[in-house]
């Protein structure tokens, strides 16, 4: 039994998404159908494919993640399918497979990303706004019945990929950015545990503020504090409890982060 | 297997959604549970009427589509159920069913209407608030257990019935209106693909600006764009690429939009 | 096969609610999981709970509700799962089961609570910030899986438990509270339907305001009228139908709420 996955930017408020449903069950009955967000900020590219590199790999081997985060419907670039480690996306291609490649590459795993090209795999009428509905559910519903992803479409080798931006050292510290605010208003950066390995107690500075140290979880802390720790994902993150850093700081995604060799 | 969609005004903040599952598996532990929407603006019974229109042609045939959008539950409107084409509905008695009846009689297909008046189908005790809860989703469990339509309630031939505009001819332009804004501020209008064949080339006049032609799609365009087009339901819809075109037009549905023969 | 529910305050906009559903799902991949509700207002034990109490009634016994309203993550606070009638219940220590206990205790039911202290039941790496999960979810897959409740950790007999105010009688009145603010702004009380047994026809004081007599249903109402009624979970309150009654009255959870026998 084959799990698809949702990841799309429509919000909560239309129909789109219960269309996606009807579409994969009439093709794939027995597929399990989950929604992994509708949330993501709109056309926001970045955020799609780094939750999707984030938390893919708690699901189960063989599952199938399509992400409609599809500013260029309709024009030429191009639908896919990939075969990322153990996990399948598909989408449009404009970077939303950048960090599962990523992580499938790093440990050295599969990478095989097919162009879907195969009318033949889509809906009878495509229409030039909902590729979502008539092209990459079908796909999604052909996987989890077992058609190899070879036969869906022809190989490519040049994806389009997001140049994801790394933390710089300088010195003793760490220069990262702000790369995801989430809907509590905590703000993710591209800075991760394992960057922080060898540089003891730490301070961060963002928004023009230095805090002090990084806390281990929002509990110890009070209401209203401005803190920084390391956040389910493995991202450095720094948060308001029970209040939005975004606000406080006035900070937005791309705004610098750095953190610095406590003394 | 079947599958059983809900589709309500009952937005995300609340407990009322996963009742409805519990309900419908205590009765029906097989059925296939989906959120169509819950997003249906508050009371828009013509809006949830559309997207049931639209959408569900795309399920398995034998679907049913719980539509809870009740804003006279408890009153001596009828709760209701029906066979419509190859899908079930199943509601209150308010204009629901009315695009989903419309289609099913212009194709000549079934369309077969009960009142829910049996209570050895609902649960035992019914509140005067939450029909969703204790009539319709037992109404579709029974349905997904192979109980037939018929058995369910008496046989009505007087639905209630929306008195959906149609747009109007004038010459050489056709007069129609808004009947939808989608959460991205999109306009959709009561104008449809087939309205528009034979017209060549067009121009949209919509709250006092005038739209030079169609596009295809949304990536031709520049954000903030000001653009007419065919959208996923076939309808003629405008809308401000990255935008929202509502806010930008200050129009609302029932607001005119004339389709003109370009010059 | 068996029911996982989840109840939790993270809203729709990111990525953890897909995330819990494919970690149950590589533990227990016949589990059917659905959102309960994801919009408990953040922190809201209270409200959580509530839900719980008075919803997982309509669930298929031996349904499984996983809560995830935590603010103390991280910290000392136990994670814990319970049987409490025949629904299992698996979350933080922190009174989100009050409501769920209560009512097995009350109809003389098993309340069986451990303390979940054994790693081996766990994700392998537990982050300190998200234990619904690499704590809950695991708990939920293993119960679903048939692992007995007894076995997944040591079991406790002082689980921290809310509050919950109480109505008060004071002569021929009764003096509650408001409790509960939903999405429309509907006010929801402590004071149930069997309180007002036996007190004959009555008049509402909250906000300043008295409200005549208790109405049936929402339709029997005009657009912008302020009414008192018993709601799908029995309990007293206050709305404006088509509006909101926590704007119009300027109340809020906690302020009081008085019943009159009408004279």
């Amino acid at each position: 039994m084959k799990i698809i996955t949702l990841t799309t930017d429509f919000g909560v408020g239309d129909f789109e998404i219960g269309t996606l449903y009807g579409v994969i069950w009439s093709l794939a009955p027995q597929a399990r159908v989950i929604d992994f967000t509708h949330g993501v900020m709109r056309h926001n590219i970045m955020q799609a494919s780094l939750n999707l590199g984030a938390y893919t790999p708690y699901f189960p081997e063989g599952s199938i993640h399509v992400a409609v985060v599809d500013p260029g419907v309709g024009t030429t670039r191009r639908p896919i399918a990939a075969a990322l480690g153990d996990q399948f996306f598909v989408g449009p291609d404009n970077g939303l497979l950048t960090e599962m490649r990523r992580h499938a590459q790093n440990a050295g795993k599969t990478v095989q990303i097919v162009h879907l090209d195969r009318p033949q795999f889509w809906l009878p009428k495509v229409s030039n706004v909902f590729h979502g509905r008539d092209i990459f559910s079908p796909a999604a519903a052909h996987l989890a019945n077992g058609i190899p992803l070879i036969e869906l479409g022809t190989l490519i080798e040049d994806p389009v990929l997001l140049d994801l931006p790394q933390p710089r050292r300088a010195g003793s510290s760490l220069h990262g950015q702000i790369i995801l605010v989430d809907h509590f208003g905590n703000l993710g950066t591209n800075i991760e545990r394992e960057h922080l390995m060898g540089m003891g107690k730490v301070q961060v500075r963002v928004g023009g503020v230095l805090i002090d140290s990084l806390v281990k979880t929002f509990g110890e802390c009070l209401p209203g504090d401005l803190i920084a720790l390391i956040s389910g994902s493995n991202h450095l993150a720094i948060s308001v409890v029970n209040g939005s850093a975004a606000q406080r700081l006035q900070v937005k995604t791309g705004d610098p982060v750095e953190v610095l060799a406590a003394e």
